[in-house]
């Protein structure tokens, strides 16, 4: 019986919750800003580091004994908590660390503590930036194009687009802490590096072509709207008005990106400050329609157009809307009629066909909401390129005249369509990533990103749905498919809608486009220098830094430059596309990483917004890929193949980033998912192929003793199929883990040397033939696992005094036996060539003596798809006994041979029976007394057992003498190996018989089969 | 020194070569026609079965005694050389036995033994199957309509795919021993049932397409060129032309789509008689084309059209081509006038607007070869439905009449465009797999299928290319653009060139389209009935049966039906390109069998045809997808759908054949890759996932011990991620093989019971321990490791005299801890819920003591993705000591978990310092003399030792007693798990500790983190 004796328990050394500040935590986040140097480290250290070890006595608590010991690597919950609480001030350290390198991130951020709510964060924001240029310039023309319907068709298809990727956006965003910045981060961060980078660039190019598109969206409504005169280029003949048109553009739009840009890099913090001055024009704006509409009811605008038959005229040539006018009482002709007539004499005119045959009519441009032109307008007119705009209901003749009628009437300037409309209007839609962008400065970002875009996205679509309708209501079908405003003195047509006056729109959308240009030109440098700050696209590094100023200088230039490329394009119709299709790219992105982190079910994947569902993101990544392909399929298949390119550039320069990607989980799914499916059973002979467990022996320094055996192996298996390495340690596994982990690494290192493509495994036991035994039962995994064996020949059996060397080698023979696994001993595997040696001559031979299944057959054929085995000729030795018909034999095996399509010489080679020489006895003493000596007081074996001896040894003396005789320049012998004794006692008179069989052949492989066929002659 | 002595070796039992011929050797080879039973099992089987053990002696030869004791499985080469030339015997044995069953198989295989050449056994029939229909009535049509240039081009495309796919075709025929019969088995053997299955069927409806085309083929000759009296409808009105034709076509085609069922239900034999009689119909019709060409340049037949203006006018209303004739003296109207104009009178005429200013004039519709013509064919002319045939050089004025010139003129029937010519061409190079088909009659298949197959498709390709020249270069354009020869009075058009007279070719062509559709209609239900009987498509069961005369009654009548529907579409031109889809589909599936097997390497992957490529697999495949989407998109999408759902249901019903298949491959290629992509360094925070290994107890009988284990961890894995279920056997590997399978086998039905989708392992070992140590080391692959393991309590440890019992469990955890591997213990095992519990209330509690990683905190939101957990709300409580500021500690961990995005409830317990209570002193002695009765001889513990248990012991009790007190009714708690001691004096104390600190509670799961983090706050 123990004595039991009460312990006082002291009150010493208790910990109290405040007095682990000092503390190092050491926290992992990216924030994609800056290096916090050896943050890949630390991710997986424990949480105090050894410095820390000394205190642990602190821990020590009387309520925490029990976990004690542990409390260094585990520690309580108060500790924890105390850190995290002081985490903001750490990173505030970071940050300032930053702001020294890096001033105008942190202008961004340091001086205000995020403490934006969902109004001024996101809502306004996002409204801002969905509102655009399209609005303005476009929207009346896709309505009087597409019709009401299919415009309608169009902002819904849009929209919900952007809804649904908004859905998908709030998830990921609401799922935890957000690093600072918009979709790059929320894809490389969920998707991983290779994505990431991807949509990153894509991102950025939708962004730079925005800003080209804003560009020439104010040129367009300066050089059409505000000051017609500015314009340099003027048409010389009938088919260069486009180009005049164009290259006005060019230039301004040059001219106007470098003001810009210098803007952006000398007052960058003015531009953010407009940013709501800008959202003041574009919402006056969006008012000055709804009142215009609304005023229209009662008093429409006076906008006439000046119709000639059905034909719309455009109105800056004339002023008075007849053919004749009454000047005094004498009616002379009209200025109309001088443009259409080529002799002003009234009566004996030389006029257009078309202008003698048709009358002139003055409509109402804006007959007003109450008109009832909508009817008219429900369905669209898409034209032709210089098709001349006409009214449907007024009558016409039809006659081709000869007149030139160039400039007189108002016509297409582009072919449209249906999917033409949709990617020019997309744009309007782009832009819902602005919330997120804002991240850092949000109080409650999880609340306010969701709430906030969705809110935004529904406000533009209902103003998107509501202008549609007004304009297909207000507006006379003639004058909405005017782009430029002919028909109506050359006002914008929105313009000629709004109230009071047009020049609300004009200078609002020139505003406001000026503005949305110059945020775009801020925006999409900081992006490209986030992405080369990740580092993840090497050529990118240079736009990494920043200048003195902050400025990513080598950013902004790059920038500059595809936007001018855009610019150069010239018209607003063909840069919108372009940068529909890689916002549109995008946003594919943000729906997939939705869906595949959902379908994954990854652990992490728990967003704080909840009304997300797998089957929206991929109803969203479906709508993105439909508009890409609707809109235009090239550019669709354009931006892919770049996104691709970028990926695969990633990929190949292995990004060193692990963030952690929805990926990994994506390739341990598919791992899972095929190993489960290769579990069914063996497979078919068919599909046999080698799955070889390679035994390799570690020397003390924990090397790998046989390279060569690697090498063999990567040559069978030409770079396909499953290899395992296994190596055992001799040891006990509790204190055996840094060795594990050194050796496991040696192997891989060799392996990655002799290019061996497969898995390792490395295990302690005590015994080194258990640990062989149970490699040999338990590597692998469902269907991955190895059906063959390859082990080295343990070549200093005879010298050594242990048995253990041999004993462990006929162990593992009898356990691949008992596993049902076929076996490879090459012998003299230092002879074995290496990878970079080439055979051009010479055979490999198989002595083909036993059937155990045909791998003697399949390894010659494996080996010589090699380049090493390439050259040898194949040539296949059986032996024939005396009472055989060796020449039927002999047929009978190329026609075997022919039936499984291998190529090889065949020979039969005859063994009469013979008396057993005296060598062979001799060699038997030899091993008998080998064997005595060994086990000194064993009983001397039974009369039965030595003429068993005998015979064998007669036949590896003979079956040697044969193919000695035959093989002995072969580059390769492969050969049967006999199995081992079934009585245990023989195990060394095994070895001396393989040592026998073996003898004076360069390189040899003793194969065994795993007791099932590997190959067969059907298909 | 032991003594030798000389043994005289008797030459007994020798084996001679013959000896071994009654051995039933049974070969797996599956002919795809009958189910050998057990053809699975022998799969595996060694080669002789164990009835023939008591042989062995037999095989015993003095110069193979070392190979000797293993004779019985692995058998001499000689012995299995003399069975392989009786196989041919043994396999004709199979046959008879099939005969039995089905004679018409047999009649089709037995009589004759394999004896056909090259020429009669694949090229000749590949060519009849080659040439078609199409040739006849459409190659004329196609010429004009898409010129020489693009024909050439359809024909390129065309035939350059079957070229392709021949080549594919020709390695997969040459890879082995085919079994009887075509791309079906091809397909199934070499990637499996269900693309076999799918592609199959798309085989069986394009043949059987292909018979309701030729039989529209057949019956459009006869109305329209034979004996046109015979149609039933006429056109009533003017648009009723087409419907009344179409209507013909139905009727007629249902009678002939009878009679000819009829004949080949009653007499198969004569069909495959008369084959060459259609051969040569189809060769004397070429070879008229030929010569009528070769004619033509010396005196081109006088086939004259009829031109008003530069209309084409059909033929047989009038006879003279002028608008009046002399008759006697008076010119009077001529039937042509009479036909244009109202009223007969000359004088006074009302015509038509456009027969007045037109003049008519003759031309000549066959110039001839010498003619130059083609320059004119050269590019082809695309017509709308109902365009009128013009010729581009003659004169016309274009008036718009108003008398209605219907059936006056030769329009167009259709509308035209390149890719619908593809559609209808392509049926012409369809029929490459005739040869193929055969190969069970073929002297050497191996040979003869690659040669015949691709000289036949090179023939036929000249042919093609050489017609198309022949027709461009002889008929006038207006002519070849005219279906149905109206404007050279119904004759059909290739007729007209022909020599010596049309009626060769219209007879020739019926008699070889009805051939054709005979042959169709006789091959289509004997595929139908070969994929019945593979039963792999179980409602296709019916169709496998064969009436008593061997017809496959069922499946002929299945193929008639399908027929009707071509029939019932009545238009050639609208059913070529239906059986175009099916057969491309099929084409694509031997190319990408072909591809798929090159580039695994599969070892089987041998064909004696050497000139393939996987690139030019590839390329065939492409094309095939390419010309299928060109000709048809929507057809191609048909076609893919069925494809794909015929996949899907095979899938799903479980295909129980196992061919072998190149998928395997694939997927065992896609697991290695996976594996392989992950093995990079652990996964990151972000990414890290409960990889579980499951340690499972088996009892005596080897049945699983604690089968709620399973269930636990099913739901923890609500079915995803990797789960590995390990279990030791104690004993010897050597002779535990059978055991070891046995209750792999009973863990497997276990897992599959509580629906674990994962790995099974077992493994032997002398001791449970070592192999634990064994299965927590070398389990897994690659990337798919476990880093978590659940083991069970054990419960009976107390009661248990044997220390084991507990000992394996402390050194299990300490494994786990030195793997660096989570763990869980799940205590009382039996009271968690089944998987089809619910529980509707009730809460989680964790009790978050010690931070180790967050497992805690992971593991219940894991729990309650399944539904069993869904509804229970989870607690968190941690425990705050005396001076830590309890309330501060509430807010920040309830702030950690809101940025973790996990829903609990937060409760800080305070704990006081209190004093060691009197039950801590009671329970600590029970302990002390329950481990000082263990180890009786033992010194008694230290001072030291005994304060610390007393400290250890008082923290047990203590939070047992919080734990208790704030939990009992939780549905499940989690809890911190201590690590066990250093010193393993104290193991049986630890095993109290645990039991102290779980008293009173239900359901506990003890919890250890692997030291590293599993959950972050970031996204």
């Amino acid at each position: 019986m123990p004595h039991f004796t009460v312990v006082p328990v002291e009150d010493s050394a208790t910990s109290n919750y405040d007095s682990l500040e000092g503390i190092n935590w050491v926290d992992y986040r990216d924030t994609g800003q800056g290096g916090h140097p050896g943050q890949q480290d630390t991710e997986d250290s424990p949480f105090l580091s050894s410095a820390d070890a000394d205190r642990k006595t602190d821990f020590y608590d009387r309520n925490l004994a029990l976990f004690e010991e542990e409390l260094d690597i585990r520690p309580k919950v108060s500790s924890l908590l105390s850190r995290l609480v002081n985490y903001t001030n750490i990173t505030q350290g970071a940050r300032e660390h930053e702001e020294a390198e890096n001033t105008e991130t942190s202008r961004r951020k340091a001086p205000k503590s995020p403490n934006m709510g969902t109004l001024m964060g996101v809502y306004l924001p996002c409204l801002q930036n969905i509102f655009g240029v399209i609005l303005f310039l476009r929207l009346t023309w896709i309505v009087g194009t597409a019709g009401i319907v299919q415009s309608f068709l169009i902002v819904l298809m849009c929209c919900s687009c952007t809804m649904l990727t908004a859905i998908s956006m709030s998830a990921i965003a609401t799922n935890g802490v957000v690093p600072a910045g918009g979709a790059y981060f929320m894809i490389s961060r969920s998707l991983g590096a290779e994505f990431g980078g991807a949509v990153g660039i894509c991102f950025y190019l939708g962004t730079t072509f925005a800003a080209a598109m804003y560009i020439l969206g104010a040129i367009e409504i300066f050089l059409k709207y505000l000051v017609p005169q500015a314009a340099i280029f003027h048409a010389s003949d009938h088919h260069g008005g486009d180009s005049a048109i164009l290259n006005n553009m060019r230039v301004y739009g040059t001219i106007c990106l470098s003001l810009m840009a210098v803007v952006v890099f000398v007052g960058v913090k003015y531009v953010n400050k407009l940013a709501s001055l800008f959202l003041a024009c574009v919402i006056i704006s969006i008012v000055s329609i709804y009142a215009g509409a609304i005023k229209s009811i009662f008093q429409p605008p006076d906008f006439s157009i000046c119709m000639l038959g059905n034909r719309t005229l455009v109105r800056d040539q004339f002023d008075v809307c007849s053919k004749t006018v009454l000047e005094g009482n004498v009616t002379v002709p009209s200025q109309l009629w001088r443009n259409f007539c080529s002799s002003g004499n009234m009566s004996s005119p030389q006029c257009d066909d078309y202008f003698n045959q048709n009358n002139v009519t003055e409509i109402q441009g804006i007959p007003g909401l109450a008109s009832g032109i909508i009817r008219d307008n429900m369905w669209g007119d898409y034209l032709e390129k210089g098709q001349i705009l006409e009214k449907a209901g007024l009558p016409s003749v039809d006659v081709h005249g000869a007149v030139e009628s160039f400039g007189l009437y108002v016509s297409a300037d582009i072919a449209t369509s249906f999917t033409l409309l949709v990617g020019i209007f997309f744009p309007s839609a782009t832009g819902i990533m602005a919330g997120s962008n804002r991240s850092g400065d949000l109080k409650d970002a999880q609340k306010s990103i969701p709430i906030g875009t969705i809110l935004a996205i529904t406000t533009t679509t209902l103003v998107y749905f509501s202008s549609v309708v007004l304009f297909g209501a207000c507006i006379e079908g003639a004058v909405l498919r005017d782009k430029f405003g002919d028909a109506v003195s050359k006002n914008l047509v929105v313009g000629t809608l709004s109230w009071p006056s047009p020049w609300v729109i004009v200078i609002g959308s020139f505003f406001s486009t000026v503005g949305a240009g110059l945020q775009s030109l801020t925006g999409a440098p900081r992006l490209l220098q986030a992405i080369a700050k990740d580092n993840i696209i090497p050529f990118l590094r240079v736009f990494g830094h920043g200048k003195a100023n902050g400025e990513p200088t080598w950013a902004l230039l790059l920038t500059g430059l595809i936007a001018e490329l855009g610019i150069l394009i010239a018209s607003l119709d063909m840069v919108a596309p372009i940068l529909s299709m890689f916002f549109l790219m995008c946003y594919l992105f943000v729906n997939l990483a939705c869906a595949v982190q959902t379908l994954l079910r990854t652990p992490n994947w728990r967003p704080r917004f909840k009304y997300y569902h797998w089957a929206l993101s991929f109803l969203g990544m479906s709508m993105c890929l439909a508009l890409m392909f609707i809109s235009s399929w090239y550019y669709a298949i354009v931006a892919m193949c770049i996104a691709g390119m970028i990926y695969k550039y990633i990929e190949y320069q292995g990004a060193e980033k692990e963030w952690g990607d929805g990926i990994r989980g994506l390739s341990l799914s598919a791992a899972r998912y095929s190993l489960l499916r290769l579990e069914h059973g063996p497979p078919h002979t068919k599909n046999w192929r080698p799955q070889v467990l390679v035994l390799l022996k570690l020397d003390e320094d924990l090397h790998v003793k046989y390279p060569r055996l690697l090498t063999f192996v990567s040559q069978l298996k030409a770079g396909k199929g499953l290899t395992i390495v296994g190596s055992v340690i001799q040891g006990q596994f509790l204190d055996s883990y840094g060795e594990t982990q050194a050796s496991e690494q040696a192997v891989k290192n060799m392996m990655e040397i002799e290019r061996v493509k497969g898995f390792c495994q490395v295990v302690v036991a005590s015994k080194v033939r258990e640990g062989i035994a149970h490699l040999i039962q338990s590597c692998g995994l469902g269907g991955m696992k190895h059906n063959t064996v390859v082990m080295g020949w343990p070549y200093g059996w005879r010298q050594s005094e242990d048995p253990r060397a041999w004993k462990t080698f006929i162990n593992t023979v009898r356990c691949t036996t008992a596993a049902h696994l076929a076996l490879m001993v090459p012998k003299n595997i230092s002879f074995y060539p290496s990878n970079h040696e080439r055979f051009t001559d010479g055979t490999i031979d198989v002595w083909w003596i036993v059937h155990d299944g045909g791998m003697l057959m399949l390894l010659p054929f494996l080996l010589k798809q090699h380049k090493v085995w390439r050259k040898c000729k194949m040539r296949i030795f059986t032996v024939a006994q005396m009472d055989d018909n060796s020449i039927q034999m002999k047929k009978d095996l190329a026609t075997f041979l022919y039936q499984l399509r291998i190529e090889a010489e065949v020979e039969v080679v005859e063994m009469h029976d013979s008396d057993i020489s005296a060598y062979t006895y001799e060699r038997t003493l030899m091993m008998e007394q080998r064997s005595q000596m060994l086990r000194q007081m064993r009983l001397s074996s039974a009369e039965r057992e030595r003429e068993s001896n005998v015979r064998r040894m007669h036949t590896a003396v003979k079956l040697n003498e044969v193919i000695v005789n035959k093989s002995h320049d072969a580059r390769l012998v492969l050969l049967n190996m006999p199995g081992p004794p079934r009585n245990t006692d023989g195990d060394e008179n095994y070895m001396e018989f393989l040592e026998v069989l073996t003898e004076g052949l360069e390189r040899v492989l003793l194969v065994r089969g795993g007791g099932r066929e590997v190959i067969t002659i059907y298909s």
